[in-house]
C-alpha cells in the first residue's frame, strides 16, 4: 500500500523531491544525502532481469532500488551501511508503496555475503563512493564524507564483494570516476567479474569523460563493448536530447 | 638526401601513394602490407619527445615512423619480423630521404631488447597484430594474415615487449580493438606501464566504438583520462571536422 505522503516522518532539513519518472518520490537532505546523476544513469544503464533478485550496494536513499523498480518485476534489495540513510531510504520505499518487492538492509557490503549467501543474485548494482582517502579533502559532513569518500569501504572491497553475491552469469553494474578505469576493469577481472559493456559520459561533445558506467558478468568470456559516448550538454549549452531521453524519458530541453 | 621517386625499385604490385603530410609517401602494395587508418590516427595521438629515441613495433611498411617525423627531431626506429616489409619500408624511409633519422630493423619484437638494451627509448609506439589465432578466419594472404593475426606475437608478447624496451617515465602508444581494453589495460599494468590516457573512435556518433588509442607511462602513478570521443562521419556521411583536421590536417570534406 502507498502511503500518503503526510504519513511519513520527515526529519529536519528533509524534502520530498519528485523523481519524475512513473510518479516516484524520495526523501532527501541537502545535510545528509541527496543522490547524484550518476545514480540515475546507472539506474538506466544496468541490465536487469525481469524477475529474480537484484541488489544495490551503497544504496544511500534507495534512489537505485526506487528507480530500478519500474524496469523489473524483482525483488530489490538495498545495502546501506549508515543507518541514518537506510533509514530514510526504508521511509522513501514505504512513501511509494514498494515495501514488497524494495527490502533496504543498513548493513556492510564487506560481510554480507554471511547474511545473503554466496551468489545469490542475478544482479547486483553499486555507485560506490569514488574519492580515496587522502586525508585532506574528506568533507567535513560525516554522512556525506561516508558515502563519498572510502572510509568504510574501498573501490577492492566493492568489487570483492560484488564477485561473491553474483551469481554466475549474473551481471555487475557500477558507476564510477573514469580515472579509476584501470583499476576497476583490474579488479573486476580479479574477482571473476569479466567488464562486458563500458559507456562514458562527457559533459560536452569535446570534453573528456567526467563518469563512466561498466557492466561485467560473473566468470563471461572476454570481450568488452563501449557504448556510444553520452553527452550530457548540447552545442547551446542545454541538455542533449539523448541525455534527457535517458534521464528523465523525455525529449531535450532546459539545461 | 631525398631520392628521386624514380630511383626506388618497384616490385610487383606495389604503388607509391601521398601521406598528403609534408609532401611524404610511401610504398604500398594490395597483395604485401597497405596501412590502415589505425596507423595515422596512432601516429597522431601518440606523445613523442622533441629529441632522443622513439621506437614503433610492428611498423610494418614503415607508415607510423614516417609520419612521427613530421613531429619530432627523435631517432625513430622501425622493428618488422617480415623481411618483405622491413624492405619495403626501408625503401619508403630512403624515399622520403629520412634515412638519417629513420632506422627499420627486420627483427623479432620478443627479443628486441636483447639488441636494443632495456628501457633504452623515450617512447614506444605499435599498431599490433588485432586478431586472435582461432583458426579460421585466418587470411589467405601470408604477409597480411602476419600483420593482422596473432602469429608471430600475442597482445602479451608486444605489452611485454613494450616494458623492456622504454625508459622509466617513457610512453607507450597503442592502437587496438575496443574488445580487447580489459586485456590491454591489464597487461600494461603486468608489464608496468600505467595506463593514462585512452581515446575511443566511434564511427558515427551513435555508434559503438571500433578502435581505441591507448597510452601509458612507464612506472607511472595510476590516473586515467579518457579524451574526447573521436568521431570519423558526421551526420551528414561525411569525414567530420575534428577526424579530417587530425587525419589529413586540413576541416572536414567528402569521405
Amino acid at each position: 500500500m502507498e502511503k500518503s505522503r503526510s504519513d511519513i516522518p520527515l526529519y529536519e532539513g528533509e524534502r520530498i523531491d519528485d523523481l519524475l519518472t512513473q510518479n516516484l518520490h524520495i526523501i532527501q537532505s541537502r545535510e545528509v544525502f541527496s543522490f547524484s546523476m550518476d545514480a540515475v544513469l546507472l539506474a538506466r544503464f544496468a541490465s536487469v532481469p525481469a524477475r529474480g533478485k537484484v541488489l544495490d550496494l551503497c544504496t544511500g536513499n534507495g534512489v537505485i532500488p526506487i528507480l530500478l523498480s519500474t524496469r523489473t518485476k524483482a525483488t530489490i534489495e538495498g545495502v546501506e551501511i549508515q543507518e541514518r540513510l537506510a533509514k530514510m531510504a526504508e521511509r522513501s520505499v514505504e512513501m511509494n508503496g514498494l515495501q514488497d518487492r524494495i527490502i533496504i538492509h543498513n548493513a556492510d557490503l564487506k560481510n554480507y555475503h554471511e547474511v545473503a549467501g554466496h551468489g545469490m543474485y542475478d544482479a547486483v548494482t553499486v555507485n560506490p563512493p569514488y574519492a580515496a582517502l587522502t586525508g585532506s579533502d574528506i568533507k567535513a559532513n560525516q554522512y556525506e564524507a561516508i558515502a563519498r569518500h572510502e572510509i568504510h569501504c574501498t573501490l577492492e572491497d566493492v568489487v570483492k564483494a560484488c564477485g561473491k553475491l553474483v551469481k554466475q552469469g549474473g551481471k555487475v553494474s557500477m558507476v564510477h570516476r573514469p580515472h579509476r578505469l584501470a583499476d576497476i576493469l583490474t579488479l573486476m577481472r580479479q574477482y571473476r567479474i569479466e567488464p562486458k559493456r563500458v559507456r562514458f559520459v562527457h559533459p560536452r561533445a569535446g570534453m573528456e569523460a567526467n563518469m563512466v558506467l561498466v557492466e561485467g558478468i560473473r566468470d563471461a568470456k572476454p570481450e568488452m563493448r563501449i557504448m556510444p559516448p553520452l553527452i550530457v550538454y548540447n552545442d547551446q549549452g542545454k541538455y542533449g536530447d539523448e541525455f534527457m531521453e535517458i534521464y528523465y524519458g523525455k525529449p531535450g530541453g532546459e539545461a
